[in-house]
């Protein structure tokens, strides 16, 4: 790479062209000196670019959620919690960290498949909206709210009877552990209402990390669609309408990022027509990833460079355990290489194949296979980039014993 | 299943005709109630009977060491260490657990391609073996030495030319992070005697989870070959000679328990040459799983139970959080189902196919994808067999926020 050229595969909020990467305010080697390595980084001017962008394409009466689980840093759900009108919970433990922050209890969701009597309990008490997803769960929370003499909010969380095509995840249509399928939700509605429980939403959340505008487009159209026949059935209309997030982000060559002002201008169409059947439903964009993914890079230490057979390998002390994502272990069905680059490098021409490899005593633990990347030495700083979501909380930070990662927001 | 029988898929620790699965001398309910779930546990005497297997069939003279790596759970790695000759470990942390056993520090040999400055500092000082794994690890290793004034035991980790087949994981063979290439050995040899440092072993290891005997034999003998030719050229004969583990034990249907038999066999030849040809030097077997793996179970609870488009569904309280390679997102290519069990209905005729999914939102968390099994209730307690190695340390336990499991040895 020529001075002064861009990496294409280094992402826009960092691009700058300088030796050495900054994030915020700061140089990675900086704070390399003063946290140690490996550390994660997140830049809130990242964040709150992308929170601008997405309230510019969005219609003003739509509603933004954060999902905590893409990323639950406790100064990173702060710095959201005023900037986004809701914060999405999938356990107790997230949702004491929502509670912890300036988010109304009311605009905190709790979704999960799989929800304990003390959660649903907790949630119960702290009046969080909690997203129903069975039977038992309408029953375990009846149970509570009787108990505790509360009239708890809820959510009606649907499993579709359609599938969004080129998701990374499905989460929506055939068999789903997630939600009720949409086919018994009039005699799940029945019951909530029975039970005397307050019914805020509906949730359907179709699939995650989709990159195609027309794609997300067409889901939304759909749970939408559906979402209304239901509430047609209701006794009174429910406050939101939750469609769910799945915005991708780019990873790999070859991925174009999300053309947000496509899923903007279709959104306007569907909220208009929401205002028109009913004027106090919001529709609720629910993200994770794609508020935080690129915001963030995982920055680890060459502590050893050799060659074996011809290979060069860069031994780095963070791996597979700090980030579990970028070794290709969190769901990939064929390994793929976050985007890298040696951080204090960056004005150097890349002129040779490198395999970057942690320090565990095992093959998976690779961060970056055969990429091209200028000469690195011991004491460089490899950066991996997209690494704002799913990232240290997805990792298994105990295997072979090496001391956690530190984590900042600047 | 009828009453009596034995399901197959229950590995022969846990065989018994009751209908609540007994571990040790407690049955996994009482386990529940009193831990809590979801957990872990241990059986010291499974572990005891294979290691008096692995005694009974291996040369008097072989050494049998523990790779704390597969679970550095304290009290396991305390009853492995006055029962076998070594604890092998991949970081300082490991060390630490290793140091606080009965083991003594020489016992203790270091592994990892990636070693931090700080870590080979206390690894001299506290005068465990030192795997040398590059130029960079020896002269970091002689650097300390004379720092602190001592002269530390050493071995040097050769990648072999050649590759081992049917292996889960190559470690050895082509290019590698791990050890160094045979043919750069001589050289690093004549480094390793130049700087002082005291070499008492070679180690070479191959790949891991191999179930046939035939293939470890094959790979053992090229071990051994190997490091023979290498030590003719040395000065003092060294102690050990490591030749790795890689027994494999079975986890998916049609996999063959390792004959133990047959590589003892073949072990008696080889250690037989080589107290011919170099008396004082020892064979040393490390194995991390083959010890552990069978004996450790991870018990979760059923917490919900859910039938989406007549697929059942039994939600559980744990998950890929808990245990990722149960998820199938640790190294495997294609997903297949650990052996699992309803714990307490063991004497019930299977009688329907249910994915066991955990509480994450997300589609990666199954524990067990379309299994034929006795129809389970809400408060029923799966049973996932072979979790005694690569279990919890190996897992995202902070994601999405749920509390650890518990951890037990009984």
């Amino acid at each position: 790479m020529a001075t002064g050229e861009h990496d294409p595969r280094i992402p826009p909020p960092f691009q700058q062209a300088e030796r050495v990467l900054r994030f915020g305010d700061q140089s990675i080697d900086v704070l390399a000196n003063e946290l140690g390595t490996p550390y994660y980084a997140y830049d809130r001017a990242a964040i709150e670019a992308r929170v601008q962008a997405l309230r510019r394409h969005l219609p003003q009466r739509v509603r933004l959620s954060y999902a905590v689980k893409a990323n639950p840093m406790p100064a990173l759900v702060n710095f959201l919690a005023s900037r986004v009108d809701g914060l999405d919970v999938a356990s107790a433990g997230e949702a004491e960290r929502a509670l912890a922050s300036a988010m109304t209890p009311s605009a905190i969701s709790f979704a999960g498949p799989g929800k304990r009597d003390s959660e649903i309990a907790q949630a119960v008490h702290s009046g969080i909206t909690i997203g129903l997803e069975s039977r038992r769960q309408i029953d375990t929370v009846a149970a509570e709210a009787r108990e505790q003499g509360k009239t708890p909010r809820v959510s009606l969380r649907l499993n579709p009877d359609f599938r969004v095509k080129g998701s990374g995840m499905h989460m929506g249509g055939g068999p789903q552990p997630f939600g009720v399928d949409v086919e018994q939700a009039p005699e799940f509605l029945r019951t909530i209402h029975d039970e005397g429980l307050h019914l805020a939403g509906i949730h359907i959340f179709a699939g995650s990390q989709n990159l195609r505008a027309s794609v997300i487009a067409e889901a939304q159209r759909r749970s939408l669609d559906l979402a209304l026949e239901l509430t047609h059935e209701l006794s009174h209309a429910p406050e939101f309408i939750n469609i769910g997030g799945g915005f991708g982000i780019p990873y790999f060559p070859g991925d174009v990022p999300l053309d947000l002002a496509t899923v903007g201008k279709h959104l306007h169409a569907l909220d208009e027509e929401l205002a028109a059947a009913s004027p106090d439903t919001h529709l609720v964009v629910e993200l994770g990833r794609y508020i935080v993914g690129e915001a963030g890079v995982y920055v680890t230490r060459v502590i050893d460079r050799k060659i074996s057979r011809g290979q060069v390998y860069l031994i780095t002390d963070g791996g597979m355990h700090h980030h579990l994502a970028a070794s290709g272990n969190l769901g990939q069905v064929l390994r793929k290489n976050y985007p890298v680059a040696i951080g204090n490098r960056l004005d150097e021409r890349a002129e040779e194949r490198v395999t970057i490899a942690g320090p565990l005593c095992t093959p998976l633990d690779v961060l970056a296979d055969r990429v091209f990347l200028p000469r690195a030495e011991v004491g460089d700083l490899v950066v991996v980039f997209q690494s704002g979501a799913y990232g240290l909380t997805a990792s298994p930070t105990g295997f072979l014993g090496h001391p956690p990662p530190q984590e900042i927001l600047v």
